[in-house]
């Protein structure tokens, strides 16, 4: 199993909209990757203020998600909820 | 529900046992905070060589478990597997 996790750093200055992430951002990745799910962070303490955990079943699965027609209408959305530059994270599951 | 992520950054020169970390320092993690698991991960791409994700009832039940008897253990089990320097995230799942 394949882990992409979406980090969003603690910024000076930064805004970020957690409810448009959570209700409107996260649930176009899902339905856009066709996903059953993923986990949503909002920071409490440490360097990031939001972060999003996908499951993918193998790297092949997660590419083809990267690479499907609906990822640039995701990527774009970015503006709507943050002026954060996010930082990705490609891991295997391994326990 | 809480996450309290580990994070290792990738680092020139460093070291990390990925086995001794899933067999051994996770486990033992787990153990020491009574959880029912954990997920580990192994860097494929990104800031972090591994990672792990544990998951508390609160806030409450995270600093609990930080503050027991088998904390300091648990730190000092560290060395048998890295040089490098973890980051901690604490997070709250929101969805």
């Amino acid at each position: 199993m394949i882990r992409l996790s979406v980090f969003y750093p603690a910024t000076e200055g930064a805004t970020f909209d957690h409810d448009y992430y959570r209700e409107k951002h996260v649930p176009l990745c899902t339905s856009t990757w066709g996903l059953d799910g993923a986990e949503i962070d909002k920071g409490v303490d440490g360097p990031y203020v939001a972060a999003v955990h996908f499951k993918f079943a193998s790297q092949d699965a997660l590419a083809a998600a990267m690479a499907s027609e609906g990822t640039g209408a995701v990527l774009a959305d970015l503006v709507n909820y943050t002026t954060i530059a996010p930082v990705l994270q490609t891991s295997e599951i391994v326990g």
